[in-house]
């Protein structure tokens, strides 16, 4: 290992798997101090970390070795398995903080293997670009042993200002992980179609996002507490936006797609669920009573 | 017709159907004195109006003969046909305002047979439910005639603070409208989606709500500019959130939907097109690319 001559505080730390993001949190520990121990298949990904003062371990024995918090955050769930099952005696003791991102399925059984070797266990999900990590906004969500999360909880509050602790289950983590990504995938789809609909009019992208943004800002998201109340008592009739009144207009926005030469599909779905939840006779709620119609799929 | 005791001021104006819309419509001009004549096919519907105030037309040529100012907001385009076209030598040199709900196609088609007939001609499409119609910040576009749009201007400001010219084009305001409507309900299918996953675990809405409006404030509005930006120079080149990166991200949502009982049907539209562009060779692109695959669709 190499010398490391930078000016260290706090908790030492490991991070295993030197991807954006995995260099972007073993950069987060090295800007506040910490000392760092690095490790990556590819040695060459971690000589920027061990020049700005991280240690290069050669082995991921030695990477596991040298630090009590080991982070690991790899191309996905069967990497983790396949670097970390031949440390297990070496991780026994220590706690492993999982940033790899998986389902909740995944992690939940990555759980059930460190439980089974004696590794203290948290996963998580980091919900921010590499760039972002280590700021104050950056959000992670972890879920696991609640000792070891505040053991740890100031260590980990380095990688992102918004860190959280979702409870025990390690399922959680990943499973707000993929909810927030799907309602971004979803807006942004929304916002694709609505600039090819605006621009087969020669309506440029610029020119359509104040409309775009002031739209989300004052329209869509104010309504997210009125349908989370709504989802929560399960009380869905409304008298000013109804599946009926929403019908008449996907269909618009269909028929429009179609006539302006844009393909809909990305809102198919969307009108196909109403007219499902409208044909067995919610007409008159709102949209929100949509999730009845996502529970308990027949696929 | 009924006597006006009421103050008035301001141009005469006449609403031409009384739904939830055109009652807030009516409601908004008596609130600021304009002297408004109602019709409704049911004439039950104007009787709160009357009692406020408006003049109650017992035909629909009586309520044209009213105003220079001649809205309409019926419950579909044939509605505004069926109701209008008897009174064409009627309308001739007034000003038609067509709030319906309707399509770009139908509204440059009501554009012509308007021209034909010597009316002049606004559409308009209203952002706003009713209840916020006469607010300041009540979005309307219009598009049409420039002469009465600054004819007009001040009476129709009074439906709503942030009424918007689009130019002479007729189809412009539907577009827009169900541009945004589109956006509207991709955002929500995307969180009745999330809460659906984590209602999955027993998290309730309410305990989701702060995570899904930051991640849609902190997150998915932000990315707009970019997204738009990348749009309008048909560059899509990344390196932060790559297709490929999206496409194993996609597949956690949809394999984590399946093992929590969700149905993800309003998600895999996009994880078709995500599939469909990477296996295009633009797997290296970021989602703003999606749009290409939108346009000039085989269907």
């Amino acid at each position: 290992m190499s010398t490391n001559t930078a000016p260290t505080a706090g908790t030492a730390v490991t991070v295993i798997g030197l991807g954006m993001m995995g260099t972007a949190l073993a950069d987060a520990f090295l800007g506040q101090g910490h000392p760092t121990t690095v490790w990556n298949r590819s040695p060459h990904k971690a000589e920027q970390l061990t020049a700005r003062g991280a240690t290069g371990a050669a082995t991921v024995g030695e990477a596991v070795s040298d630090a009590a918090l080991v982070i690991v955050c790899l191309s996905n769930d069967e990497a983790v398995h396949q670097v970390l099952e031949p440390e297990t005696e070496n991780l026994k003791g220590r706690v492993l903080v999982n940033l790899t991102s998986s389902t909740p399925e995944e992690a939940r059984d990555t759980a059930a293997w460190a439980a089974r070797h004696g590794i203290e266990y948290l996963d998580g999900a980091i919900m921010a670009i590499p760039p972002l990590v280590g700021q104050p906004q950056a959000l992670i969500f972890y879920g696991g042993s609640s000792r070891a999360y505040s053991d740890h909880e100031q260590t980990l509050r380095v990688l992102g200002g918004a860190t959280t602790f979702l409870g025990e289950d390690t399922g959680l983590p990943s499973l707000y992980d993929v909810a927030l990504l799907g309602i971004l995938w979803a807006t942004v789809a929304g916002n694709i179609h609505a600039l090819a609909l605006v621009g087969s009019e020669g309506v440029t992208a610029e020119a359509f996002l104040p409309y775009a943004t002031g739209w989300l800002n004052h329209v869509a998201v104010p309504f997210l507490p009125r349908l989370a109340e709504e989802v929560d008592q399960k009380q869905y009739a409304t008298e000013i936006s109804t599946l009926n009144v929403n019908r008449e207009a996907i269909a618009h926005l269909v028929s429009a797609s179609h006539s302006q030469g844009v393909s809909p599909e990305l809102l198919l779905p969307v009108q196909a669920l109403i007219e499902r939840r409208v044909a067995r006779g919610h007409g008159s709620d709102s949209l929100s009573s949509l999730i009845e119609e996502l529970r308990d799929p027949a696929t």
